[in-house]
């Protein structure tokens, strides 16, 4: 039936084009649009059309924003002494909601991946070692995922920032909050016992 | 950091409007939105103002559809004397996909549910009756999901139908195909049992 609405099976295709959508879910979310009033349709595409429009990379930090730089660049209040390195947008999201992180970011936007075909080049790196050697900065903390890509970015990240001088870290790995140990994985129960720190 | 990019926050906002989507669904959508090509997005916002602006309801058995009328009441071959009323076109879908139905379909928009302010009057009742009041209708098949509100609906639709005549049903109950006996419910067992079939 879908298919013969050939206007519902194309929009249902444009909504199995973003991340993590598959068919079944574009498709209710075809529907979904539907159901809504022809003015939150229209105000829907304009702010599809907005957002493509108005966000850019900050030209400091690399992260997403529609203002000329980004607010916490902007933002006189924080450390530019320590750069925060991430690898996509979301993860500044994630480490803004903590609210203790007081210095500045650096996106990635990706990690090097040779098996993806991505290349330190089309990363966000040579932005970085700019930024670094202007001096102003003491401490590089590498936030990629924990995961094979993730780690060796950092590495290679860190090998990179050692001329400069500057303090490279890493977050700490562990077991999470509020976790059950039975079901920790052995890797992360073993990263948690080498890390672990006196109680006072 | 989203909320200081309104655009982005904006469009996840318009995003989470959709049935089943969750805030943070929303954002990965808003944020995936902005690794689409310009042109990419221009579809998009395009094919939302399309289905909007070219779908509206098949004005004899009510699905959506983009044309005059639906491709099922316009086909020749589809059996008229056989309707078969669902909740929505979704089911219409799903039933399609069967490819062994041959008749028609009647799409009441709904369930009657007191509970939430639903009335027989904001379903396409009506609509129903003006078909099988011409008198080329044979049977009507009720299927409306096997929850409280699609029995209660069924029953409506049947005691409305019966002066016309028309054979009234319901699909059978029973376990579904490829299920687990050991982990069916007890209220779909019975009615496995309840509708068992000699085996020939």
């Amino acid at each position: 039936m879908a298919e013969y609405i050939e206007s519902l099976s194309n929009l249902a295709e444009k909504f199995g084009r973003l991340e993590g959508v598959g068919k079944k879910t574009a498709m209710r979310m075809a529907f979904s649009v539907l159901e809504l009033d022809v003015e939150e349709a229209e105000d829907f595409a304009r702010a599809i059309l907005d957002a493509k429009e108005k966000i850019h990379l900050c030209p400091v930090c690399q992260n997403l924003t529609d203002r000329e730089l980004c607010p916490i660049c902007a933002d006189e209040e924080r450390d530019r002494s320590l750069i925060c390195v991430v690898t996509d947008a979301r993860t500044v999201l994630a480490m803004e909601k903590v609210r203790e992180y007081r210095g500045t970011y650096h996106v990635l936007h990706g990690l090097i991946s040779p098996m993806n075909g991505i290349t330190p080049e089309q990363l966000k790196i040579k932005e970085l070692l700019a930024r670094v050697d202007t001096g102003e900065v003491g401490e590089v903390i590498v936030a990629t995922n924990p995961t094979v890509e993730g780690e060796a970015t950092a590495m290679y990240l860190s090998r990179l920032l050692q001329p400069f001088g500057v303090r490279v870290t890493r977050l700490a790995y562990g077991v999470p909050v509020g976790a059950d140990l039975e079901y920790a994985d052995e890797v992360t129960l073993y990263r948690a016992l080498e890390g672990r720190r006196d109680v006072h």
